[in-house]
Order: structure tokens, then sequence, then C-alpha cells
């Protein structure tokens, strides 16, 4: 696994899910950082560097490059305990990082950026904004159900589901705007994440 | 894989994703339909049959339940010839995955809802059509420059995240109103998938 490249925008949850994987997992790699506007990241997507213009973007040793975050960390996971072997919990494992990329994503990522990234203030339109604060409580409550009885999202132990649900969950509150005093199950599973060895903290927005 | 048991929505694209790999798979299951606005649907959601009020639910003869129709896709798919052998393969068609569930399905499969159900009618604003009109080209495109130089979305024969793209791709101009004669590689690959042994067709809206 050595002689690893990522191009990631270190303050971008999509591009965390990635990092925190790769330090879990003790992994060495050089890290190529692309910044929200930078010239690094406008270099990135035009010299392919950044397939679809989409970070993160997991430079392999033997040239293949893999995009989408949730399939980099199933990649990046096989062998690892992040990775459960029963083929059920491998699926609910699945199911979960679909929802995280249909539901949560598009709703709880994006009113973090039009509240963080000035460029995009101009769409945070007040219907816009109270729209995504109730569909992303009802995505958050979802969450909040499934942790009330389970410890982790799929299987006995912490999985790649637990990172691609963490990433823009623990920003929720902070960058989302979020109630998140309404979920004490998330709020227990939140800190037994970062308690991890290996856990490095998401990047302030510049 | 006897006592299967799928919950689905006959004229919806992620249920029949997973109808189309039953088929293909020749396995057999008992079928409870559950169209837009039924009685069955109610009482699938009611009952916690569709877990999340989320359809398709394929229940398992064990008693558990799968949701998601892409993880379920990837648990059917195991051991078949759906799902690459090679990692990188695995990898990138689970990118081509998330991919739909993130970028395409809420652009082209709302939109063609929009146009479809007349509950979602109202929604349908002319600048919302406009908006998922632009959207859901880029998205077509995307696939389009993939597949002008590849057969196949991942590795050397079709996988599940072909099944993936083709759910609500191959609607995408009669229900969704894409302009598809810009995409000449797309219109060749939907016929490839529908000319597979044991393909069945999506069921019309009622």
């Amino acid at each position: 696994m050595s002689g690893l490249r990522l191009y990631s925008m270190p303050s971008s949850g999509n591009s965390y899910k990635v990092r925190l994987l790769l330090s879990f997992l003790g992994l060495e790699y050089t890290h190529i950082a692309c910044e929200n506007g930078s010239a690094a990241l406008a270099e990135a997507k035009a010299s392919g560097n950044a397939p679809m213009g989409k970070l993160p973007a997991l430079h392999l040793p033997d040239g293949n490059i893999l995009s989408e975050s949730n399939a980099i960390l199933c990649y990046l996971a096989q062998g690892s305990g992040w990775l459960p072997e029963n083929s059920l919990q491998q699926a609910q494992m699945l199911a979960w990082m679909f929802f995280e990329q249909n539901r949560h994503e598009p709703v709880i990522a994006v009113r973090a950026s039009l509240r963080t990234y000035p460029e995009r203030a101009h769409l945070a339109t007040p219907a816009r904004m109270e729209e995504l604060l109730e569909s992303g409580h009802v995505v958050l409550a979802l969450m909040e159900e499934h942790l009330s009885s389970n410890e982790w999202f799929a299987g006995t132990q912490a999985s790649v589901a637990d990172i691609a649900l963490y990433a823009y969950t623990h920003t929720a509150g902070s960058r989302g705007g979020y109630d998140m005093a309404r979920f004490p199950a998330l709020n227990d599973w939140l800190p037994r994440i970062a308690a991890m060895p290996g856990y490095v903290p998401l990047e302030a927005v510049p």
C-alpha cells in the first residue's frame, strides 16, 4: 500500500473520511491538499488528477485512480476490521453508506456548506435553509433510532459505515446549525469514534 | 436463496433494479407489490416490512430485512458474474453506484417522478424542472464519456453498477424528458442490458 497519493480537500467531509480511515489503518500516503478555491484544486481538476472534478481522489501505485469517498473506504478497508466479514453485515454497512450519499450528504453537508463557504451564501435563502433544517433533523432521527439499540451502524464493531456517517454528522451542529441536543445516542456514538487510536480531526474551513 | 420475499414498488426504478437482478440470476422469490398510493404500500410501511418506510425491502429466509436497492444488488450478486472479482474493479463498480445515488437518482429520478405522479405535480415549477433538466444532462454526459471508451461501467462484463444506472437511465427520455439523442454511447449500452437473458421490463406507472 506504499506509494499512495491522496488528492483531498482539507475542510471537506467527503475528503476527511478517507484521511480518517488511512490514519486509523496506519497507512502512509502523500497528501496533496486542494482546499476550496485554491490553485491546487484548479490544477487537480484540469490535469485529470481529480477525475470528473471530484475529490477525494486516491492514486494507487499502479496509476489507477479511485474516486467516490465511500467506494475508496470500502477498497481500503479490505482485510481490516473496518469491513465486517459477514455478508449480511456488509450489506447492512453498504445500506447505511448509500443512505449517507442519498439522504444525509445532500442535506446536512449542503446546509453546512451554505453556512460555511462565502461564495455559496447567495444560495442560502431562508426557505431553503428551513427545508434543509427540517429534512436534516429527519435524517439524524433515523440514525438516532438505529443507535438507540446498536453500538455501531453495522456488525459488532466500527465499520466504514461509521466513518462515512461520522464525517458530516460530527459537524452537523457547529457547521450545519442542527439541534444535536435532540439526539442522545448520536452524542454517545460520536466520541466513540473520536476516541479510537489514530483519530485525526477535520481541518477548519480556511 | 429460496424463501426470498421482496416488497417493491412496480413502477419505481429503485425497486426495479432488484427485480431485474433477481430475474437475471434466475432466483425464485415472492413479490409483494406495493404500488404508489396503494393500501399495500401503507401496510408495508406501518408493519415494519419496509424499514424506514423505504422500498425495495428484501426479506431473507432467516427474517433479516435488507434495504437500499444498491446494497441489495451487491448482496445478491455475491458469487455471480455480476460482481467483478478484482478488488479494483469492485471499487470502480461501487464508485458508479454511489454516483448513482448521490448525483443521478436525486436529479433524473426526481424529474421523472415530478412528471409522472400527479400528486407531485405541484412541485414541478418551471425553474425547478429547468434546473433538473440541465443538471441531468450533465450527469448523463459523464456516463456518456465513460461509455465512449468502455463497454460496461466496471470490469469486463456487466456488473450491478450497470443495473443500478440502467434503472433510471432507460426511462430518462420517456419519463424524465431528457434529450437522449445527445448520448450515442448510452443509446448503444441500454439495449445491451435489455438483450441479456432473463431481462424483464419496468412496469408502467398505473
